[in-house]
């Protein structure tokens, strides 16, 4: 049987006159978009025109929520109730179901954003609230996870459908986390080495850490990022590179899942 | 068959730090409550707490939604584009249901909140946007309407479920509409008064306007405000009112409706 | 002596992670910088960041207070009171004169932005409540009004500097108002073709209308736009028009003024 | 010469309409008020409405800037760049100084409110933001800062004068941290105990912590809380010991400061 892997990438993170990445680009190489709620990005005008986007490229979409941060675009940290953060991500996922209404699509995945993503990695409270907002609004939403985390173990725990992630255009620290982007050099823009990292990640269940550490990772997704200059190239490359490897790239709820 | 009729007044309007309204007293009064949806009111965890309360005291549930404008109180009037007054409708329709999966309840109706409302009633091209964004998220969501406006016509364009709304604590001018609240004396704290109004409504599809002039009306929803400090006592008046007369008292979603 | 004109444009309005026009370039082409002020655009960093653009540059600095409306970025007409208008603007004016505090910069003018700028043209109330705010907040600050508007009478009446405001980059309909930029040709991209309107404003007193019809007019300021792609093109040009014309391109705080 | 001390309260945390606290009677009995600036509370007609109070009640007026964060009025942590906290609170400080420009009153003391002042508390970064934003707009502007912590270590450095806040209605740790509120009993809700508390702070220089240990302190103000339903009768009895002991109450610009 061929392997195959997802590729994913944020989309959505426009507001009112504000524009942001290459989302039309984006939904044609990917084949699972995660769409901001509303929260860091992302408003109501913005998700519709996404996911409809998202449809029409066949991609699957999942929900990108978010801490109620513009102004950081979800990027700083905050410390709230589990219980607020539970019900804000509820609320998140439901406005993108009722904008997938829209386009005749399911909320597939969820994937915290941010400084939430961070946080929920190492926090046991905050990676349970995620997880008991999937599994009260839709069972069947797969949980994107940092792999090795507190993410990956409430999806365990609380018995949801898990991805683990791992990353085309990031250089990763010997612990397995990504190396700080102030790091020059960490965010990788050499397509043909995104490309390889990721063969390397999907074929051999391996990482080169920024040292040549070679760690040991399991992903069922990849996610290509479209704020660099150079983000639809390294894409492009990365999943050219897995087709002429044979592994099929497919979307996220074509998977088979660990969770 | 003995006469129906639907109690509604709008619930969780606090917001963090900030509480409002006579909410645990008011569901189990009426049969269907109006929960804000965090635009103007009602953060995602005051939702999820009055949604349980008012599934507890066995009230329908519906959308209270309004225009992003938690200052204001969603009493200032915005224009806006139709389509992004659909689209974030939509969202608040959605983000409702979401805390609703947590009751295990369905949103059974929407009614706009404040300034949406009034301008909704006027304008044909908002009151549209409204019905769209039923119609796509869910065609049994009941219209809540004020009768003979832009929004009756509405639903009825889109063959929405509708349900036509008279007050039971304000006065009519001779035109049907609300008198405005600056004219003393037009918010009915006389519980009496209030419940004997809403008997004529239900029984004689008859209003007594300010002049004292006969408006003919039929209404399926009654609505009690939950702001002023008299508000439980009216609401109690009313209900008691309407059973001492034998008519019954059910949630919208029994309600035998014309639309 | 010589003509003398102010060339203004709207700056600071990108907002966190999102950028939103060419400030670097128009500040060291007009001579005053109307700076967001929060609500409807520029956060704090990016007021700090642009302030200091302006002073280096040698620009006068103003305020361009807007709604409360970041989503419709200001765009949106919004019904409030005239005193929570008022208070919102005197807010936004002390917020500016802070950031001006680190450039050792007084705020010179006040010009609203986009939607509150048309009611305002057309509201007494409106243009009295901002009005109201400059001459308790700083009685020094210049109204820049539309010609002929209730904003040029507020100003009159509350005895406050005056600049009148013309466009370089726009039609105008036939009773002095600026054509919908919903109809097509209405901006003014042709580099010459602004720079030639603007010399005729000035130095003439005349704007040719889209009919044809030859209006009067008395303006103390131009603005020019920022966000179209053309934009530094057209100020350069109409910078240069009026200079080699010989007329003289000052700071707001340095015209004549007729207020 | 007699002893003095300052008593200070937040006010202005309503919002629209939304109530908060007991403002009214407050600014009766403290000599200096904490506006909220509008970014965890107190919206620009809100702020007018108090500072107003506040000068017809004898009070000085100083600043009470927040985190950007009217959900969780405050109280949630949130890391961000010291810069855009900078800005944030010069930001804050303007637009309080433009309301304060409506009484003839000026802003003379700043005071770092919920989470923000905690966390500033200990962390140097914050505490020099937040001092450096004072310098810039008003250098004669009093940091009230926690005593021992890097707030006070912060405006010495920067040469700001400093007001020391002491709790009259708190328990401290042993550390001279206050209390959790979270465990039982360390609010004072009894006025005795409360105004006993800071008679023997502000003429013994010692605080009696939760564990008996007592503690040596220095303060020049004394902070009332509003919120809780015994407000007004704690910060009455704490008034009425303090001038029962022959101490002046003053406001904090009357205060003899060791900045």
């Amino acid at each position: 049987m061929a392997l195959q892997i997802n590729l994913n990438a944020d989309i959505a993170e426009s507001w009112g006159a504000y524009s942001m990445g290459n989302d039309a680009a984006l939904v044609k190489i990917v084949r699972s978009a995660n769409v901001a709620c509303g929260f860091h990005a992302g408003d109501p005008t913005v998700m519709h025109r996404f996911v409809t986007a998202a449809k029409e490229a066949g991609c699957s979409v999942g929900a990108h929520p978010a801490f109620n941060d513009l102004w950081g675009f979800g990027r700083r940290r905050i410390t709230m109730r589990p219980s607020d953060l539970e019900y804000m991500m509820a609320y998140q996922i439901g406005a993108l179901q009722a904008m997938c209404a829209y386009a005749g699509l399911k909320v597939t995945h969820l994937k915290p954003h941010g400084a939430l993503n961070n946080m929920a990695a190492e926090d046991a409270d905050y990676a349970l609230a995620i997880g008991r907002a999937i599994k009260t609004v839709d069972r069947n939403i797969i949980y994107v996870a940092l792999p090795g985390t507190e993410m990956e173990t409430a999806a365990r725990k609380l018995e949801l459908p898990l991805a683990r992630e791992g990353f085309a255009d990031r250089q990763y620290d010997d612990n397995g986390n990504l190396a700080s982007r102030s790091i020059p050099g960490t965010v990788l823009k050499d397509a043909a080495k995104a490309a390889e990292q990721v063969l390397r990640m999907v074929r051999g269940g391996e990482i080169v850490a920024r040292s040549g550490k070679v760690l040991k990772v399991q992903v069922e997704t990849i996610c290509v990022h479209g704020d660099e200059p150079t983000a639809v190239e390294v894409a492009t490359a990365v999943r050219k590179g897995l087709e002429g490897a044979g592994i099929q790239v497919v979307s996220l709820d074509q998977m088979k899942l660990p969770g």
